[in-house]
């Protein structure tokens, strides 16, 4: 009946002490949690230890020193991202991930037009979110994978390069990562904050500028839990003497007319050309603008560098550095299906959630971590909510090269766009700023 | 960022499903337990995702439908045992593990003898607490492993058989204590109820006696603790319209004098022939009169019969009818250390865990379900708490062939015996007893 070893006098820290302890509700120690992670990626913790200890973990909780130091030693389980040779301050940037979120397109390549270095290592998509690199993989020729000599010449020559994560940063968080997601562990805001802060802190940016995103269409629904996982943030950047500033931001909408990959490139364009969403390009300014006050370049104005054009000379770039072809045709949709109003009024709802699932199911993204995703796959948002609509207006257009898609897509809007005679409230786009100590 | 799969649409049942639902303090479902418990058994569940949903259960619980649903699922992964031929009601008994704690060799050819038939699938010791079958394994010739044919016959002609359980009986169960062995989630109410209840009913005796302990030496530390688990154990046998009794009894000081393997073996002879220490006597005859109530037998005198000598006749067929030979010298440990009383006084402390600890690091006991014990390692306890001793008079014999271990086993004992000047309050042996409902 008993699990118990040997009683504990000077014994050397156990699995089962380490996962006991947080189930009891105690705080571990460092020693604890600098010997768990170690041993979980050489394998000495077995996975299904892990993931009692990530259940504990997200039952009860760790405090801001525990995270902090959960995340240092997820750091030192890996490599130091080492660029050698940039001689400008680099900033880089990360998104909780939304519906409709290409903000990283645009803010890249204009943050470098303004003087920073932005090595931005990025994901891809899984679920009804998408993912930085998915979107541009439909730029013909454009290839993700660069090697650390390759990021380091960019940087120098481009100022901005958006790419995947070279291997060896973090590995604890990499196999903890895949272990949540089959054990109903991944919402938790400490294991949230460090899995996001070790891979950042690797990557070794001088400053870093969260959007965190709060609303259906977003990891955390309700402004509250955002806040927590952005104080939490802040705190570990904080603990490790990162200059850290997190925007809090609404995604109970999509962000911009287009969801899914190609299509959010062709608008991340128009926004690098002057013509993009109010919205986009009002984050992608205002999130530059905390960028490039953490390099130490708060006198300039992102909102006229766009204006200008230059950050699309530098995207230009960018793209042709890493093999694509900006001027290039992007791929189209073979079916597309238009979803209309269905009487006079205005838009007063248009689920971020619901429009997300819709892209996935269309193609856009994907189940399966090993799943391709169609690159002309997506949704068109023709209208937004506030705009007034009349009856039979095109509302949305559904993209996809697999039209038997189209029902699931359908059932994932039904009751999810409302049209009403009154104008609905109007949610600030940028909720809250939460500023690190470190400067 | 997310985990989630397709939206709940009349979807099938997931392991990470049934792990959110009881992370965020759910009811399973009777379709999700089944589910999960045939899905593991099968494992289309992984451990990962096992320990996950363990660690759930053990920090948000189950309600009594949930345990009694849990506990039917995993006697349902495997096969029921079979008993032909068995014209006497058959009666169980388990304990949850004590030091000391022999009461399963005397009592069951005592029930026996009394008239029903007694079919105790045991296990063996892990810890500080000691296992039926290796004490019984110190008996030259002795074999724990007998099939089903064996056991029906033995039951027939004996009336009591000790052996180990035999393959197939609820494998889920199996698979799950190993996993909760390792990932810290041993000691929870639901878990550790419907494992002993999912093997008692898979063995399909018509009754059961369940002998709950309370004390440092027992798994359930307090009486409250005790009492909870007692609870759900009876709760789960009225779901099972099994008959159950449950004394809760105490375990704060060894039971009997002999801790060990063949030392117990010798003190439940002792029993058997009418001159055993009280206390084991006592719950000897307490259970035996629940068992015997249960079985329809409630008339007969248990300690009468064991006065007779009649039991003992029984202990030796039983034993014949095993291979073992219960005339043949039991070994002697090779090394006898002796602990005397530091002062005069009474001694009103002798703690079970640190008398359990002793006995394990003497050899008594295991760490690892692959280590041999030594049959003859024990401790013997000459002095009970009480009993009034003289400084220099002999309180412990130390057993072990490995007197390497006796500083280790000494540690365990430091400031756990204590002696005063007043005796203690004393606590009765057995402290309640809880009946269910199936009569």
């Amino acid at each position: 009946m008993s699990s118990e070893a040997a009683p504990p006098v000077g014994r050397a820290i156990t699995a089962v002490d380490v996962i006991r302890a947080k189930r009891d509700g105690q705080v571990l120690t460092p020693a604890q949690i600098d010997w768990v992670i170690d041993a979980y990626t050489r394998g000495a913790v077995a996975d299904e230890q892990m993931s009692a200890l990530a259940m504990a973990i997200y039952l009860n909780g760790m405090n801001r020193a525990e995270i902090a130091r959960w995340t240092r030693a997820m750091v030192e389980s890996g490599v130091h991202l080492e660029l050698g040779g940039v001689d400008r301050p680099t900033v880089d940037k990360h998104s909780t991930g939304g519906v409709g979120d290409k903000i990283t397109l645009p803010l890249a390549p204009l943050v470098a037009t303004c003087g920073a270095a932005v090595p931005q290592l990025s994901g891809r998509g899984l679920g009804h979110t998408g993912g930085t690199l998915d979107k541009l993989e439909s730029i013909p020729g454009w290839r993700a994978h660069l090697s650390v000599e390759e990021i380091s010449r960019q940087l120098r020559d481009v100022g901005a390069v958006v790419c995947a994560a070279t291997e060896g940063l973090a590995p604890a968080d990499r196999k903890l990562y895949a272990l949540r997601d089959v054990t109903s562990t991944v919402e938790s805001v400490p294991l949230i904050a460090s899995s996001i802060m070790s891979k950042k802190i690797a990557e070794g940016a001088d400053a870093l500028v969260l959007d965190v995103k709060a609303g259906s269409g977003a990891f955390m629904k309700t402004v509250n839990e955002a806040r927590r996982l952005a104080e939490a943030l802040v705190g570990i950047g904080d603990e490790h003497e990162l200059k850290v500033t997190a925007l809090l931001t609404d995604m109970s909408v999509p962000l911009g007319h287009a969801v899914g990959n190609a299509v959010e490139v062709a608008e991340a364009v128009q926004v690098l050309r002057g013509d993009g969403p109010a919205d986009v390009v009002e984050l992608t300014v205002a999130l530059a603008r905390e960028m490039l006050a953490l390099a130490g370049l708060p006198d300039v104005d992102p909102g006229e560098v766009l204006g200008s054009g230059a950050a699309y000379e530098t995207w230009c770039r960018m793209i042709r550095a890493q093999g694509g072809d900006p001027e290039a045709p992007l791929p189209r949709a073979r079916h597309v299906h238009v979803v209309e109003a269905e009487r006079d009024g205005v838009l007063t709802t248009l689920d971020a959630y619901a429009v997300g699932v819709a892209a996935w199911r269309l193609g856009a993204g994907r189940t399966r971590k090993e799943e391709a995703v169609q690159h002309a796959a997506g949704v068109l948002c023709l209208a937004k909510p506030g705009e007034r609509v009349a009856a039979g207006q095109p509302l949305l257009e559904l993209h996809t090269d697999t039209p038997d898609a189209v029902p699931a897509a359908l059932a994932a809007l039904a009751r999810q766009m409302e049209i009403a005679d009154e104008a609905p409230a109007r949610t600030p786009l940028v909720m809250d700023v939460l500023r690190g100590k470190v400067r």
